[in-house]
């Protein structure tokens, strides 16, 4: 698996999952009940056309690689090398047409994540990083991504999906770092991290996550400089609660404040 | 001003106005603070380079008619032809690069909302309205927008731009409504009001508008099929609080569960 070999791989990947996803975003199948309750979902049928699409091109390619996806489970996920898909982040984004949904392609190799990729097919974006550099490529030009610099929470734009991702123990902790941030922001999901690793938003907090809504963000936005965990600060690679902050002092502070009441 | 005429010179105000405000958008200028304080406001300049080529446009091409505008004050106000226009709907998401917000641009004759477009300059979006019709002009191809039916707000996404937009007397009433619907999706700005009008949300409810954050979108949303009021039922064209609805049950109902506590 050379270098040039690897990137042209990802291309097709993301190519094939966007063709097999886009024909099913805004479309109008779906909301009409078909009668008897059966009503088709939109979301779940691009979400499998999109992973399947992956998963066979993946296995066609490196038939000893492992496979986790949202849809289809797992395969070998004790391969040295191991994919973590997620055809459409951001389903609540997805069907109601707005745009912060994303396909995440993550790879793990030991465990640990070696690349990542977001892919927006319909504004043609892809945000990709394996740890060490990250970059854009967008209609209008690529470029490296970088997190900003922030001395502070104070001075931070802080972003989650949702208030309603938190339960009942997480939202005193993540009131306390909404309080001090400068504003908040809802409504990211995938794209958020996106958006930190290019250094136009700080923070990052979430909960709930799966491993296939992380893995592929974590060589994206540390490759662009920034820093992903849980709220204790170990490996971000299993999901869980979520911190991102593109400043290594915002990050701390953030922990902080969430794992400390005042 | 005949159909065409007026047709080209709307294309052209939307051009001008995206050439403008693009430059500025995911811009790195204004991350770092130049000292005495004296910060470079990215989304600011934006705002009034918009601004200020749509009224040198309008003011070229139609003298006598009035403009209200977020930047520039108003011009003429009591003309029978207004433009009522908002170069960025949206500040938040665009400092923090997500896509949902857009220039809107609309027309009142005698008072009344005649035309509206919203535009999105980096998807290269259009959502136009006159009240008996509505369109989108996408990079994908152009169609009719139609809002959904819906039966009830059982039924129905909701959308708003943040939790924070309410003050104390408004949340109640608005959660009145949240724990009703089908579920809520936060950060839609403008946007959410276009995907309203095409049929992917049912429901936007939201405060303290100003008149250029409505105007344009009314034409959009009623030549949908949609409905467009205040909390009270009056006409939306002065801002305030807003309701939206795709079908006229849940706009109702909304109504109902806005003004009445249980």
């Amino acid at each position: 698996m050379t270098a040039v070999d690897f990137e042209a791989f990802v291309d097709r990947l993301a190519a094939t999952s966007g063709e097999a996803i886009l024909p099913f975003f805004r479309s109008s199948i779906g909301v009409e009940d078909k009668g008897a309750g059966a009503m088709f979902d939109p979301v779940t049928a691009a979400d499998r056309a999109g992973e399947a699409a992956m998963r066979r091109l993946i296995m066609e390619t490196f038939p000893s690689h492992g496979i986790v996806g949202e849809e289809y489970g797992s395969e070998h996920p004790d391969a040295e090398f191991v994919w973590v898909l997620d055809p459409i982040d951001g389903t609540r984004a997805f069907i109601t047409g707005l745009l912060a949904w994303g396909t995440l392609i993550g790879l793990l190799r030991g465990g640990n994540p070696a690349f990542g990729l977001m892919h927006q097919p319909f504004t043609r974006e892809r945000f990709s990083g394996d740890g060490g550099s990250a970059r854009y490529q967008g209609p209008n030009g690529n470029r490296r991504l970088r997190t900003r610099h922030c001395p502070d929470i104070a001075h931070a734009v802080l972003s989650a999906t949702s208030p309603a991702i938190f339960d009942m123990d997480e939202i005193p902790a993540f009131q306390r770092v909404e309080a001090r941030a400068k504003h908040t922001r809802y409504g990211g999901d995938c794209y958020a991290y996106c958006m930190l690793a290019a250094g136009h938003i700080d923070l990052v907090i979430e909960a709930g996550l799966q491993p296939y809504d992380i893995v592929a963000l974590i060589p994206i936005i540390e490759g662009a400089g920034g820093v992903v965990t849980t709220w204790d600060g170990q490996p971000a690679t299993k999901g869980g609660r979520i911190i991102a902050a593109g400043d290594k002092r915002v990050h701390a502070e953030a922990m902080e404040l969430l794992n400390h009441s005042a």
